[in-house]
């Protein structure tokens, strides 16, 4: 089998490596339909999260069942299955509060960007579908895996409820998809902040109900000026960069919500100012596993269609080209088909 | 009149200044009945919080209105008053949050300690009680215009419910009142980290079901072990240092709540660290004005009796002891009789 290795800064190679196999009873092997490039993995590709040794790549995924370990009870093979980037186990205290993402066995999924890939703890970390899903939906399906569960749960971390006033930090997929999720929970009015012309428009057909183009310092006077001084309920931080998140913080009303979903880099928050801002705060890495099936259940009763984000499919073998296209802004997120 | 000025680093004077007069129509002047030293005031005393040039001091306060001005429609002369330390016209948008606090046109109380006391914005910050109250009931009375306001929004802002187990972190005043807070919410646990006698002794009063003795990572610890590696629900951190707010952040359970109530001091959150925590925050300067009209009800039915926060009682005069009492810790929080 051939995967998807990062080698150093823009070196992304596609290579031979093991086939995996079963390794713990609990785990199963699945025959990837889907994966696709995230941006987090712009991180280490631009070299800014320095990696120690060549590292295989890829957190999304959906596809087919190959074969389970002899503990697996819930998927079987042959099932089409969606995934989150972090495996949980789904019954431990953790799992139960619906932080599946910080599971007390949780493990990273890094080896998705290939034709098959092994997921430990198969049975709280994969959802089925109800039989095998028309290829259509296989995109959207796929988003559902981290883009749109991330972008879901800043909406869901920042309270959006119906009525609200929303302003979405970040026009990148997640921040894009946060758009969608705020529509989807009744938010009355989406200030989506972005200045590229594609991404513009992909956000109003999600939902967005307004753009800002300014950024910084800006942004935020322009979002003030929209809301009478007040500030917005609800704002989804999609970057990660301290900019982006103090600008989140000054763009939220006294007693609003902010949320953070992309792993910050270089982030300080000061106390007093945080003090003082008088917002409600909450993010971390996103409970997938939580949302899936409520998402899948959107995706296939067509009432949502995240896959949109896609703007490039390629071969899996070409998965270089998609980090480029990303890393260049030429693309909003690159799919990738085995 | 005399009243309390800082002069610097543990100078604290009784002194003569103007007595206050109404100065807006919007104002009330008010003939204190009680009035106390606050742990804040004790970050100036020790010179933490620099202070540039005599600085008159008190933000905690109860009493009778003396004199109201023209524009005064809901508070008379000759009523018991509460008010908060900070003013609010508790109509602009953001009082109508429940952010009194943060009014668009808030100013802080900060001529307190002296007998009689000029409030701006007198309809949306002060609060008369029904009647004259008992004499015995004043110290509870005044506890609620801050001590207990906050003590109360910490439980608030952690989410404190029926049920809950909750942590405080801080045995101040605020502490020992957010441990009661905590209780009115209705947790089954509440566990305060206190090492001192009297304070534990006055924590299990107030509701507390368990003590840990141990600080920082000990204490940290200790938690997690009486919550079997998971945290709990709700801590509430009441200090304001850095090593508090981490601990707290420490021991709450993934998608738990953490609150801060104290103005933090030389503190930084660390955008990795919080974003792994995955944990609500929520704090700031407590909406005491919010909350004034229940805790009054609950104080004049003698359901709580905060007021035992006050573990010594000063003629006015004497207020310089007892900011020392507070300081050398000899008192949990010092009363003051004009």
């Amino acid at each position: 089998m051939r995967g998807t290795v990062l080698y150093g800064p823009r070196d992304i190679r596609y290579e031979d490596r093991e086939t995996p196999r079963i390794e713990q009873p609990t785990d199963a092997v699945i025959r990837i339909a889907a994966t696709c490039v995230c941006g987090s993995d712009l991180w280490p590709y631009r070299g800014i999260q320095p990696i120690t040794q060549p590292t295989p790549m890829g957190h999304e995924y959906c596809g087919f069942v190959e074969e389970v370990g002899s503990a697996v009870r819930l998927v079987k093979p042959e099932q089409f299955v969606v995934g989150s980037f972090a495996t949980s186990d789904n019954t431990c205290s953790v799992c139960q509060y619906g932080y599946q993402s910080s599971c007390m066995r949780r493990e990273f999924i890094s080896r998705a960007q290939a034709p098959i890939l092994r997921v430990p703890l198969a049975d709280g970390t994969l959802v089925p579908t109800p039989g095998k899903p028309a290829d259509d939906l296989v995109p959207s399906l796929l988003a559902t895996s981290d883009v749109l569960g991330t972008g879901w749960f800043a909406a869901d971390a920042a309270n959006v409820k119906p009525g609200a006033t929303v302003v979405v930090v970040g026009d990148g997929a997640v921040g894009l998809l946060a758009v969608l999720s705020a529509g989807q929970m009744g938010a009355e009015r989406i200030i989506a902040m972005s200045r590229h012309d594609t991404r513009t428009r992909l956000a109003r057909e999600f939902g967005a109900t307004d753009i800002v183009t300014e950024r910084g310092d800006e942004g935020g006077q322009r979002i003030m000026e929209m809301t009478k001084g007040v500030g917005a309920d609800s704002v989804l931080e999609c970057v990660g960069s301290q900019e982006s998140i103090l600008q989140a913080i000054h763009c939220t009303r006294k007693g609003g919500y902010t949320s953070y979903v992309g792993v910050p880099h270089a982030v300080e928050l000061e106390g007093q100012a945080l003090f003082f801002a008088h917002v409600h705060l909450h993010g971390g890495p996103a409970p997938v596993r939580r949302y899936l099936p409520k998402l899948i259940d959107l995706v296939l009763n067509r009432k949502i269609n995240p896959g949109k984000v896609f703007d490039l499919t390629l071969p899996l073998e070409k998965v270089a080209e998609g980090y480029r296209a990303m890393d260049e802004r030429r693309t909003i997120k690159a799919l990738l088909r085995p």
